[in-house]
């Protein structure tokens, strides 16, 4: 090691993910933007919605979820180039789950993101009698 | 190191998480119940469904989905005591994605789970003009 307490440092999976979402709830979107690699895509595999490239990937950030809205951090897992994150959306409609997939590219940028929102449904009768409710 | 080539090997939690899933697609509920811990507790947030135990846990997984169905792991990622698995479950209605949280006790067996099975919705009207569709 050449200077005292200095080595290169690329932030891990998981950093990335938890910077991503706190530069997300600031609304800082200048942050946000600097953990996406340029062709970034997004994927919501529940409308087969896509959305492609830094820039459209900021408008659908900063636009598309017109009303106050925040998250809070439930987990986050990294290995590798690879993160998930559980994270708790609360917007007009009370709290929601959100699931998220990352990969990174080899400079540590986010290369692809594939997003998932649950909903509430009925307990299916056919395992009702394995289960407790909480 | 003592001998050549030999150290204590505690499966990672990618390694458990990947075990749990090939245990299961192959009705291997030995296996399956060995990944466990004694006090497993099973969630399922959009129902509120909760399981607790291995005896109980078990019978959820082999008597609770009565017809042939399938498991294709898409990704696992895992960081210490915690993973995160997305697979792809096809059962009668076909493919569905499931999403699914773990925690492993000290002794690397699986501790907890949350479990998400998120269904398609339709678009929403005030982010159709910055996405595209796959």
């Amino acid at each position: 090691m050449g200077q005292r307490g200095y080595r290169a440092h690329m932030a891990s999976a998981h950093e990335v993910v938890a910077a991503y979402w706190a530069a997300a709830e600031a609304r800082d979107w200048d942050g946000f933007g600097a953990l996406l690699a340029g062709d970034v895509v997004y994927h919501g595999p529940q409308t087969r919605e896509q959305v492609r490239g830094r820039d459209a990937y900021l408008r659908f950030n900063a636009e598309g979820f017109a009303y106050d809205w925040h998250i809070a951090v439930r987990r986050i897992v990294g290995e590798g180039r690879h993160a998930a994150s559980w994270v708790e959306f609360t917007g007009p409609d009370g709290p929601q789950p959100g699931l998220c997939f990352f990969e990174l590219g080899e400079d540590g940028r986010i290369a692809r993101i594939t997003d998932f929102w649950p909903e509430p449904y009925e307990l299916p009768v056919s395992r009702a009698h394995l289960v407790e409710r909480y």
